[in-house]
This record gives C-alpha cells, structure tokens and sequence, in this order.
C-alpha cells in the first residue's frame, strides 16, 4: 500500500464515520423537534434517514476503505487477518474522531451548543444485552454479506440497521465510535452510560471474541 | 449432503427464525411502548423493521439453507420434491425451536416475562380466510420468484410480507412457526387463537394442498 | 402463441389485477381503521404496502404477461404496435374483472359488505388533470425503463406510484380497471365520479392520444 | 452531438427538473393538508415522494442527459471538463424553467394559486452552513457513484436527499433551480430567503470551489 492510498483510506474511514454520525445525530434533533411529543414517530424518521446513508456510504466508500466506520468492525477485521493490526489502530483513531466531529457537525447545522453532555440514560444489563445481540447480528451481516454476496452489503447494512432501531431496547448503536459521538449530544439520540461504561465496553470486546470463533465455524469452512 | 453440510442448513434454519421472530416481537413492542396508542403507527414500525430484516436474512442465509424459515415453504418444497421428507421434517424442527427462542430474546431484551400468554384474540372465519390468501401468496411469491428472478427472491419477499401486513385483516403471520412463537408473547404481535386453532391448522393444509396443484399449473409447464 | 400461453397470460393479468388492488383496497381499509383519523398516516400505510406489492407482481408476472394490470399500459402497448388488438382487449377484460374479484377479496378478508357504493367524491377539472397528469407519467416511465432499463422496471413503477400518491391531488389512480374497482368501495380508497365521469374517460384517452405522439419523440427516434 | 441529441437532452433536463419540483412541492400540499399539524408526519410523506421519485427520474432520463437537474450538478460537471460550458448553461437554463413550471403544476392540480410569494423564513449561517453540507454530499455521491458504482448511482442520489431532507436543518435543498422554484410557493416546501439571498449565492459558489478542488483529491488519482 503506497502512503497516497493509505491517507484516501483513513479520510474515508473520518469522513464516512463523520457522515454517519452527522446524520444518525441530525435526524434525531429535526425528528424529535418536530414531532409532537410522539417518540415512534421520532424514531421513524431517524432511522430512515440512517438506514438509507449508511447505503449510500457504504456504496461509495466501500471500494475505497471498505467502509468500516466501526472500530467493532475494524477489529473483526483484524481478528480475522483480514487488516493489519496496525491499519486497524488507525481505521479505529479516525472512526472515533470522524464520529465527534460529526457531533460537532450536527450541533453546528441545528444552531444548538457544539458540546453537551448526554443525560438520556441507556444503562442496566438489558440494555447491554441488546448492544451485544446488534454488534453481533451487524457482524454476521457483514461477514456473511462479504462471503455470499458481497454486491449486496451495503444494502445489508442499511436494511439491518433499520431492523435493530426497532428490535433492540438500546435502539442499536452497534458501534463503539458512534456510541462515543452520541455520548456528546444531550438530543434525541443522546446516550448516557452511567457507572457500567466499563462493563458495556466488557460486553462488546465478550461479543467480538464470541463472534470470531461462531463465524470461524459457520460462514467460513 | 455431509454431515457438517447438515448441521449449517439446521443451524441457518434455527438461526434466521430465531432473528425473525425476535424482530417481529421487538419491534412490536419497541413501536407499541412509543406509538402514544396510534396503532397505525405502531404497525408502520412493525412492518419497516420486519420487512428489512427478511430481505436481509434471506440474502444472508439462502445460499447455505435456502432461508425458508417456515414450516409451510418447507412443506411446499417438500411436496415439490426439491427437499426430502426427512430434511423438511428437521428443518421445521428448527424453525419452531428458533422461533421460540426469538421470542424469548426479545422478552428478553426488553426486560419483559420471558414466556406470556397472547390474549390478542385474531379468531373467526375472515381471520383464518386472511391468513390462507397471506401464505398462498407468499408461496406464489417465492416460486414465482425462484423461476423467474432467484437473484431478487430475498426482496420479493419482504416486500411482500411489507405489504401483507396491511393487506389482510390479520397482519399476515403465514408461517406456522412464527405464529407458534407469537402465541407466547402478549405485546403487539401476539396471537390467541381461541378454540377454533384446529380449523386454522386445517385451514393452512387445505392452502397447501390448493397450492401444489395450482402452482404445478402456473408456475411450471 | 399457444392455447396454453394465452391462458397462463391472461390468467397472470387477472391474478396481478385481483392482487394490486386487494392490497389498494385492503390497506386503505386498514390503516384508516388504525390510523386515530390522521389521514397523513393512513395514506403513508396505504402508499407503502401498494409500492411493494407493485414491485413483487411485476417482478414475478412480467415474464409471463408483461404484467400490465392497467388496460391504459395495455392500450399503449397495442398503439405501440407491441400488441395485436385482439389481445390487448383480452387483457383489458381481465384486468377489469381481477380488480373487481380485488375489491371482493379485500371486502371478504375484512368482514366488510362484498358491495358498496363508492361516496368518496373526487371531482372538478384538477382532479381529471392529476389522473391526466399520473397515467402520462406512468407511462413514460414504463416506456422510458423498458428502453433504457428493462431489468429496474419493476422498481421504478412501484416508486413511481409511491411518490404519485402524494403529489397528485387525486391520490393516482392511473388505471381505469383499478378505478373501477376502487368505485365499488365505500372505504379509505373508494372514489365516487360524480357526474363527469365520461368527462375522465375522455381525458384518459386524451392522454393516451398525446403520450403515443410524444412518446414517438421522446422515447424512440 | 446532433442538433436531434441537443434537444432531446434540453428536454429531458426541463421535463425532470419539472417532474421531480412538481413532486417536492405537491407531495408537500398533499402531506402539510392531511397530517393534523403533525409537521415530522408531513416531512415524512414529502421524504419519501421526494427519494422515490427521484430513483425513478435518474434511472430513466440519466441515458439521456446525465439526469443532473440541478445547476450545481451541471457546473461541477463543467468545472470537470465533462460537459461544455455552452451546453452547462443551456442545461441550467432548462433546469430553472422545468422548475418553475413544477411549482405551477403542482399548485394547479391543488387548486391553488400559481404563483405564491413564499413566506416560509429560511435564513441565517446556520441555514446557509447546512445548505453547504447538503450540497457538498450530493456532489460527493454523484461523483464518488460515478466513479465507484455508476449503475447505482441512482439509488445513491434518492437516499442521499432521503437522509438530508432530516439531518439538515434546512431540509436541503441542495438545488439552486429547486430552491428558486420553491420560493413560489407558499405551502409546506416554500422558501423565503430573506435579506441574505445573495450570501447564500456566495455559499454555494464556495462550496462548488471548495469541492473541485477536495474531489480531485479524493475521487481521482
């Protein structure tokens, strides 16, 4: 990998994390400002506005990073030999500063102050529950996307992440980056973890350990 | 089929219902907790979450079992002679194992009584007539759809079940085992069938039997 | 063309007829029951379940019968030259009688009353210029995708009609049989004519006469 | 390019800019009149019209003309070398006519006047930054679609618009032919620009500046 592609990959990693969550966090303010009040209806419009993104993101920076935008996944990448550990580290600085700035961006467009500390608390077993259930079914979206259909992925995730707003109780962050971005937003999709952050983090790294033996034995042979 | 071959497709089958279901359930109760008593609203939740996440199963999982997860198309392949009787057998095994188990995930995750009873009572003649056009269509789709266009068979299907569950009286269940798994929830999705359950049963045999014939006339020549 | 193909297309032209307008007219049962007289709700339930069901007949019944469900399309089609007249009045009259058995079914399938009459006036020259206005854009899209894009047809008429029944005035019938069918319900998608309704047959056919010229520019050269 | 291939191009950027204009502001009567006040229920029927219509006019005129329908589009493209700045200026041209006709098409089939001064007050830098994101991502996705995945390019544009019209505060516009067209109406997607007309010109000049020169970083080499 020449330097040249190496810099196009990181952007794309801090610009599609960016995006994501310029989106996941603007959709959230407009929907739950105009609303009234009807919380189904707020998240009905924040998650079209994500789902069909991250589409759109995945198609186009798919071919140049691989879209990631996830250190979850950066990391399963990595378990799997398939990134370098060292890019990973990198893939993983730029996600989770593509994901504050996109914080920022969001806060910025919608006129509200540009940091804010989340006090919609998301906390208690259930709720860690929930996040390791999406982290891993987004995983098994995306290795078994790659192995079977790798045209499709991006639809996949679109369509997956659609799915798990609704069927988790945690509205299905699924994303250590992202959940970091919305830890700074006091709106709609808000996040305060409370005094288990330590053990959610213990959840997820549970999860991607759990998952790189399970897809060892079903998606690959 | 080896017998690492075998126990995929078993897996797939438990796994994809298992998914299925527990994003009907989830996000059944997710869009009722949040809906402010607007039903419609509600079932626009239902539909979106569980649309997607068909599109993506079958996309995921058709290349390893075909991604039937329910025991009528099993049964329709069955009768076709593309399965054998015993691998149909277990694959229903699976679907209604998973589909329990769906359920219990999203109780689960919500923090709700792992097993309930429905009280939702959906009974009566125009019920059950719902039911046989929702799975007679389904059936249509998925042989229509594998003759035709096999790439665009996992979309076909859930927009068909998108549209299902506001064209029929009784929201489209048209899968013995996800009806199975929605008799042991009492939140939005769930069935109580009342007395009548044992016509339903026949109702759904008569479908299939109608079926293999009509369809030997449509669909093949 | 055999004895059998004939009867398999038009067989496909009544089932695809019978199946886009139970799902027009279920729906729209549906959601208004549901939807606490927020009409903008019930018409995004009503626009979502016929979008898919557009999408998923075209896609199964276009290889058999050029799904035209639409005696307008069949119309153009025969103008065209791409259809011997004898057979598109085939088509015509099976379209008629599909969305008549559509309106049936759906009625049946809600325990509503098999036959109603229509009171839902939807009169006045703004009225007759949206239909114009809908069945002109059908149609170029159907000729402009079969030219450029025979494989996305599909799609692009279930989108088409997605975003037609929010920006015409007349919610977008664009086809008479469903029309038709549809003034036999006195539900959420029911129609009364009023007195001008040959008035709307003659704009109808006006639009044809100016599509099949147009088109000749447009489209083909 | 013959004086036949000119026309044919002309009329294809004036008929889609009117199409997709006639959608985004009929969709929004449609939506504004029937949602009960429920301003994120209205957002959403003009979303979705807004994205699908969109899929369909890209697959279906981008053969002919390239399907910009926005001068933005038509100068990057010139900016490129890709489209003469003769024919950039005709197609703006056609562009801003097809525009203005929408909004007289949609108010005429609503019974409502043609022409509306649009009191609707979108003003301020936070207004004009979010138009500069929103205008910034469309040319990302269209140049990067191109690049990457030109037959999805479609797709990409109507969910990227349907992402935007929630993550901006300003609904994005992302259109100067759009945005003039829609400062005639006075319904739900009307545009006052107020006192800073002018400064928002200068936003979109800088972005387009801003853009030629990021994009060649980015998506060539």
């Amino acid at each position: 990998m020449t330097q040249n592609d190496l810099s196009k990959r990181l952007f794309a990693e801090w610009f599609g994390t960016l995006a994501l969550v310029a989106t996941v966090v603007g959709s959230g303010i407009m929907a739950e400002t105009l609303a009234n009040n009807n919380v189904a209806l707020a998240l009905l419009g924040n998650t079209i506005a994500t789902g069909a993104i991250l589409v759109v993101l995945i198609t186009m920076l798919g071919p140049v990073s691989g879209a990631h935008f996830n250190p979850a996944v950066s990391a399963a990448f990595a378990l799997k030999g398939a990134l370098s550990g060292r890019l990973a580290v990198f893939y993983i600085i730029c996600q989770i500063a593509g994901g504050i700035c996109g914080t920022l961006l969001a806060h910025w467009m919608f006129a509200a102050p540009l940091l804010q500390d989340a006090t919609h608390l998301r906390s208690g077993i259930h709720q860690y529950g929930s996040e390791w259930v999406a982290t891993f079914g987004l995983l098994m979206v995306i290795f078994g996307g790659i192995r079977h259909r790798p045209d499709a992925v991006a639809w996949m995730v679109g369509l997956y992440i659609t799915a798990a707003y609704w069927f988790t109780a945690s509205t299905s962050f699924a994303n250590p980056a992202v959940t970091i971005a919305r830890s700074l937003t006091d709106s709609f999709s808000g996040i305060y973890y409370g005094r288990y952050a330590v053990f959610y983090s213990g959840a997820n790294a549970g999860c991607l350990a759990c998952l790189s033996s399970c897809w060892l034995v079903i998606c690959t042979d």
